[in-house]
């Protein structure tokens, strides 16, 4: 997978220990189905429901962050990524979704599905039980796998029926946000374990923690096709 | 569902609220496999790993009930009660399975199943980030659902495949936990919102935790017909 | 205390509650030093470090708001004050800091004195282990008693050496944001318990943990008063 | 300070980083008046309600190690805490005032004192922010430090007024507590961070958790000095 955007080393190292389990979340047939058009309206719109509901959860994990940052840099970041996806990213699937009749109403309404409960919930515990760095481990692969699908599909797109999607993600400034990410997890890690940390025995349930988030990620592009 | 056992009148009001959704989950093709022994032994020992490892997450979800305990007899039912889990159910186990010769560090390295990993994080996140009655409310339909389902199981069994494991939840000791539970679920009610708690906004949203852990219930149960 | 200003229903009711204590701090030495400019200015440098020190972790409380949230309001009016905390009133202080001669990296390592930990640490407690109301029950003294506390001083205050404090909190921004988090307290408590919500015994704890707050900042005055 | 008892590795580094802090409390004049017998009897009895609202708090941070364990024996060992803690250290407490004519409900109606909020909310605070290391750090000093004030003071001890209270500590039973709770802590630094453990900057933030931890009890022993 030559070509994926460089998102910093640690995530790097997670996304390579992540083998198959981050290839089949990356090209999933949901997100070939992007790429070529192929991919049915309504299970377009059932995705971006469901995934209004994602971000709620996702905020809240975001904030957790916030807590339990131990630096001025660390909670300025974290609180940064609240307030852009609680006010901006939230308010762009309000406006998709009234764009196909779907009302504010109605997407607040949605039912969570199990696929995207198991996804939140799981982030949040481990938000809740671990540290700053665990969160991170969680909180990456949302993040930056939707950065490299972007980046992918803003090449490789063979229709434009996706394209406002694609290019939200392809974006400079979405691109930006997961370099800075991709920084903060780094240096978390070496604040705290210095620079061989991906030698201790915590680093391997780190990557645990980040295969485990992209496994669920899979489950949610699995979700998105069957509405 | 007449002849229900009695475990409390909130547990009993938040069971009638979950209508078809308790009755999907005591009465799943996996329990009705465990009355006729018709279930496959594959799928029985499959159960029993996935269940082992529920155990760990659920046990920390009975130890965070002591820390969100109010008073002293609150924190001491959930203190035995995560005794109970940790020291006698895990071995319980940990023996069943050794019978069948999975050794304890086979049953140990079982991979958690996503719909497995979705029930218990949900809990944990409600005990996290709610309070002592949410978590009580997310911790019910577990420890009542495997009480009912005994207690009908002990009558209607018409093999004796599954009699041991049907013998434990209908046994005297584990219906008094289902009482001792009702029993704490009512005091906290009381204790906080007044006789009158069923009739609070509040309580539309315990009974809707008390659901989708019913809900994950259902799931783990098909989970356990797919090894 | 007639002529406090109204911030609303449940936070007039509590501060009422609170009775000699909520006086106790917002009449203490250390504000009545500030109406008259007879406080020392070493002691109202130290305490600004310390409430530099108390502002780190204050945020992170906000920022636990966010998570415990319900609603989208709710997390949006508290992921708004957690950037303004971070963004705005700890730059504040730095800037002030900086006009005394203190550098930045100074304040940064200011030694948390006890009474400051225990305010914030009982803050963050109570938000982990409670839910929204209890978590909002324990911000509530800080941010309303200074807009309270502003509100008098610009009236009463017979000296201009601290009239840069005064005007901030008794300026119209701040006084804005003690009616919107009077607003948020009154919403949630409705929300979840209806109008009726101090008849019922969880509102005795509420009262309980509003109280113990107020307590810890008479320590955190009379901790100013003895750099 | 040689002749001090051997509670492991880690906690014999982490005491020699807490230096003069850690004299103070084990040497603090309370102590030297339960060694003499020169401390009035009602401090002694202030100080055992103080306690016994500490334990309750203590107790809960306990239950939060249980959650927070990433292993079995992880779990075992906290679980067992909290079951002596809880069913016993706290029943003792009972019995001591009882004699000393203090009845069960007046005990529990001790108001908590700010010195002993601040050091309960510090220990649960770090407990639920960060993870089973950070939270063994400031659980240590309170554990260890009676052992290692109880085996000297059952040396040194020139009355009988407070042998039972010495004899507790200075016994098998609690001597062997501190040791294993030593090698939770030994197990749970290798576990995650390997042997070198201490050479990482982590180790250093663990280090000044213990510290903090050691100063709240001497602010502890303090207030036990003013009833």
């Amino acid at each position: 997978m030559s070509g994926a955007p460089d998102y910093g080393r640690a995530f790097g190292l997670m996304r390579e220990g992540a083998g198959e389990t981050w290839r089949d979340y990356t090209r999933h047939a949901f997100v070939e189905g992007l790429k070529d058009g192929s991919l049915p309206r309504e299970a377009f719109l059932h995705y971006l429901r469901q995934d209004y509901v994602f971000l709620v959860h996702f905020s809240r994990a975001w904030a957790l962050a916030v807590v339990k940052g131990e630096t001025h840099e660390e909670m300025l970041a974290a609180s940064a990524t609240v307030n852009g996806l609680i006010s901006e990213e939230m308010k762009l699937h309000i406006v998709v979704c009234a764009e196909a009749g779907i009302s504010e109403a109605d997407l607040f309404a949605t039912p969570e599905r199990p696929e995207n409960l198991a996804y939140t919930r799981f982030v949040l515990e481990v938000g809740y039980s671990g540290d700053f760095m665990s969160l991170l481990a969680a909180l990456a692969p949302c993040v930056m796998g939707y950065g490299e699908i972007g980046a992918r599909l803003a090449d490789e797109a063979t229709s434009d029926t996706y394209r406002d999607w694609i290019d939200t993600y392809a974006g400079a400034e979405y691109q930006q946000t997961c370099r800075d990410v991709g920084a903060l997890l780094d240096g978390a890690l070496i604040r705290r374990l210095d620079e061989g940390y991906d030698q201790l025995p915590v680093w391997s349930r780190l990557c645990k923690t980040f295969e485990m988030a992209t496994r669920l990620e899979v489950g949610f592009w699995q979700m998105g096709l069957t509405p």
